[in-house]
């Protein structure tokens, strides 16, 4: 698969657009991927019109990707597709709960990406967008999903119209563990990162968020602890107001 | 991508090893799959030690799968790691919370599905337990995971020594809706389930488990609701005890 090798995240694109019938084609493909108990857990919701992308955009903090992308398909978790079935065939689901949303969410993110690697494959540029889960309230709105239907990830997509550096991986070593996890020694822990803080635009991160080192700026700047307590609890809320969620204690 | 089309799950595995080398190097190719803010939020653990994959059988109720693979993967989300970099670098880590885990699983669930697709295409089959989550303090334990570190799903695989009937799939126009989500009629859900409900496998499933709709094998047998709930409880409370859900109310 030479396209993964070579693979950039790509924000910038276009303006070409993507045909719908290509969209549907290599989403039809993506639905081959493995699913729990072949009961796919999901629901995509295809956006390509400019007005319905725009409405989007404020839940992903009109970050660029989302700014200039033709098409936007957010990826949901759904048991609501599901429980409708089994309520039509004299069958009572019981999906209203945090395991429930966990094997919709997996099949969810094993689809996308999936669709992600034809999609590049095919020439096109894609970009996850990671706030889905920081405003899910504001996508359920505006997509307008019903309960058991959760937003799970987003994927921007089109031609690229940059090619941009390819970012740094940490070693493939660092990241495998050999039949049991072995804790990481200091020394392992400063062989894995000392490229990625080498690199010229961690040097810039730091210099521009005027901190000490790349970890600060992790810590104190982009995954800040007050800020994911706050999605913490707000993702648990929504996920209980879509009703995944309904444990007596917890 | 050919190998996607033809894709089946395989559950029985020649005895033919599967070369570390090789796992190691589609493992490395899979690492250039997206991830949240480049942190590469997972580890992987091999095993191919038949006594070490026996170890791991219990926990996955010792399914076909399990029983004849030469290889097995463990994806673990997994913050320690980082955490372990940002303390070394003079920044507190803020990352015992339900968001962390949610972005930790993502990338570990894009970097699995890259893998497996991987795999498929060099001629390997494999097989997803969604028993992972079922029982995670077992292989917690087994695989020795520190705090911060847990199991999201796990990959058996090997030489195919089976080549079973494609498993159908729903229609795809069923699971993709443009521009807002479009709740599902009752002939629509008919639409959706027919074919599916028509197969001769669906029709044996209901005779062996004495029920009379396909829905009612999985709300009462395969996907019953008070095995959900007791799941549920289980993976919140493991997810706390691992350290993701330390939150005051929820």
């Amino acid at each position: 698969m030479k396209s993964l090798n070579e693979r950039r995240t790509i924000r910038h694109y276009t303006t070409q657009p993507v045909p719908v019938e290509l969209l549907n084609d290599l989403l039809a493909q993506s639905f081959r991927a493995s699913t729990t108990g072949n009961m796919q857990l999901y629901s995509i919701v295809v956006s390509t019109d400019k007005e319905r992308i725009a409405a989007l955009s404020p839940a992903h903090y009109h970050q660029t990707a989302i700014r200039t992308a033709p098409a936007v398909l957010t990826f949901c978790a759904d048991f609501h597709r599901f429980s409708l079935w089994c309520r039509q065939s004299n069958a009572e689901p019981g999906y209203e709960n945090f395991q429930s949303f966990m094997n919709a969410a997996m099949d969810t993110l094993i689809v996308a990406q999936t669709f992600c690697m034809l999609a590049e494959e095919a020439g096109l540029g894609i970009c996850y967008l990671g706030t889905t889960t920081y405003n899910p309230q504001e996508i359920i709105e505006t997509l307008q999903l019903p309960r058991l239907v959760f937003p799970v990830t987003t994927i921007t997509i089109g031609y690229p119209d940059e090619h941009p550096e390819q970012a740094d991986r940490l070693p493939a070593k660092s990241l495998i563990h050999n039949e049991r996890y072995y804790d990481y020694t200091p020394e392992e822990i400063r062989a894995a990162y000392t490229y990625k803080e080498s690199l010229p635009e961690s040097q810039k991160f730091i210099a521009e968020n005027n901190k000490e080192t790349l970890a600060q700026v992790f810590t104190n700047v982009r995954y800040a602890r007050l800020d994911n307590e706050r999605i913490s609890e707000n993702l648990i809320q929504t996920l209980r107001q879509q009703g995944f969620f309904d444990l007596g204690k917890c």
